[in-house]
């Protein structure tokens, strides 16, 4: 096993760098110098956003392979500029590496970061790299361009609430994982959705170049409750949303069944889903459901944005409301 | 003593950002969404760089201040962009925290990072507040702009050597840190230097706004020489410089000599000074000088740009001249 230390700072560096293959075409500089440069081009905003993942908060060596955790390292930086309808276009990389590290994970680790890197067209423009003795982590500054930009702030009562995809199968996956439960096919789809995410990327290009009015929109990182919380507080209304309608895979529902787990607060409160949840007026929801259908992602109206509170309201199956209470974040402190 | 638990992380992160001051003009979001949005203006290149500082190995809690710290983070980080000729603009700040930070150090540390961007109008326009059990890191990204690029590559043999401020100061305060030599009124400037360093974007400004042809710019993160390589190497030339002209501070001479420290391998091979390394051709010296008299910022001529080898060559007092070795890097690995 190769060390670290035998090959230097500037050594690792240029091992690591030299395994990156896509470069922006518009990029002056790369890796290699004090800064990463690239001439910028009017019209348009830049998108920035930051986002680390730590050993033994976020993931474990003994769970996940360097390749999902590079993937996933840069997935959920990406889910940042896709909840805003931008684009990625470049990447920092920062990795805290202990002792116990080696090259060859790195390796690993920088293929997981190259895939995604081909996949949405993203440099991986530069980054630092430190000794850490007591934790690894990874940190991902994340630079995009967002044409139209959709925030947090502007959905109005009467406004539609979407998800894409499907919720809770990450945080059902990661009670699979904590329970070392991965034989049955259903709990790797389960697991992988939690160790493997996809950046909804494609689906936030969807909806920039579409003529859609979209009011607001967050990606599903702290559960769908929360998240539409922060939609509701930036944009001073209410929301309700519908049981039935919360869009489940089915390597959840059968797992559910099987297990004789709750569904429910999975759905509403499960993290990580990075599924982009937005609003929009009734008016566009024919050109949404036709630019999904065409695009073959799942989208699902899950409620509608109501004025009376800045409360998230649900309506449960046997048609009783219920006032969904608010969390204060991802609190490992 | 209020504890991080009690605010969880949304309120840490509301309490946090309201201390900051400095907003950019043209800024759209800053805190609050899941990106900070600014429009892009042509005509210019964005310089992109990122650095991280970890407990045990970039700094200790027993040594320094938090304000320093929140300085120090941002300095670093900063000096990047001013390697390259730019100005900062914007900011993004993880922060891995471990139980032992209570929000009062944060509250400190945020007072340094706030210190940092208004004088140099710098926008702390997102982050990401993670928690990190066994060790505390600060990341920080940062974005700037540059009209004149100045890359490591592009020095021409007979281009002159110029090095802004003073050497050696960074790596002789540590040494007297860790030794708990702190009475001395020279130790404390020393000492300063190091745990409070100035990232020179005043003086990338002046060196960017005047018509001086920079052929090759770095700052001096490593130390003079490794640094000099990493110019040499990338520009493929060589260099000499002069013993005799290495500059120092008062009080760096004096506690060289009151210590018997040797100087030359502090001048050489100190590391964390952030001075600007640069190189131009002799018809740009005369402008030089006069920009930085009326700036009223030491620069010293240190040697000169050479064809014959891609070495580093030191002439010494005596007239010998010594090859000097690179190293690979600041290996804590």
């Amino acid at each position: 096993m190769r060390k670290i230390k035998e090959l230097g700072e500037f050594g690792l560096i240029h091992h690591l760098s030299s395994r990156l293959k896509f470069r922006a075409a518009d990029s002056i500089l790369g890796i290699g110098d004090d800064c990463a440069v690239y001439p910028v081009k009017s019209g348009t905003n830049e998108v920035i956003s930051t986002d680390a993942l730590v050993e033994g908060i976020h993931f474990k060596l003994s769970t996940t392979t360097p390749e999902a955790l590079g993937r996933k390292a840069l997935s959920v930086s990406l889910s940042d500029i896709a909840a805003m309808g931008g684009a990625p276009k470049r990447v920092l990389v920062t990795l805290g590496i202990p002792k116990k590290i080696s090259v060859s994970y790195l390796d690993k680790l920088y293929s997981g970061f190259n895939e995604i890197c081909n996949q949405f067209q993203v440099e991986l423009a530069g980054g630092d790299t430190v000794s850490s003795p007591k934790c690894f982590f990874i940190n991902v500054a994340v630079i995009g361009e967002a044409n139209r930009v959709f925030t947090r702030q502007g959905a109005k009562p009467g406004d539609l609430i979407f998800v894409t995809g499907t919720l809770g199968d990450s945080s059902l996956g990661l009670q699979l994982l904590n329970k070392k439960k991965r034989a049955h096919e259903d709990h790797k789809f389960l697991i992988e959705r939690h160790l493997d995410p996809t950046a909804r990327v494609h689906e936030a290009g969807i909806l920039s170049r579409s003529k859609i009015n979209i009011t607001s929109m967050i990606d599903i990182s702290d559960g769908l409750v929360q998240d539409l919380y922060h939609i509701c507080k930036s944009s001073k209304v209410g929301a309700q949303i519908h049981e039935d309608r919360l869009p489940q895979s089915p390597e959840f529902t059968r797992t559910c069944n099987r297990s004789s787990i709750p569904p429910l607060p999975l759905l509403l409160n499960g993290g990580e889903d990075y599924e982009l949840l937005f609003t929009l007026p009734t008016d566009g929801v024919k050109n949404l459901n036709r630019q999904f259908l065409k695009a073959k992602v799942l989208v699902t109206q899950i409620g509608e944005i109501a004025l009376k509170s800045r409360k998230v309201l649900l309506k449960m199956r046997d048609g009783t409301m219920k006032t969904l209470p608010e969390s204060d974040g991802f609190n490992h402190f």
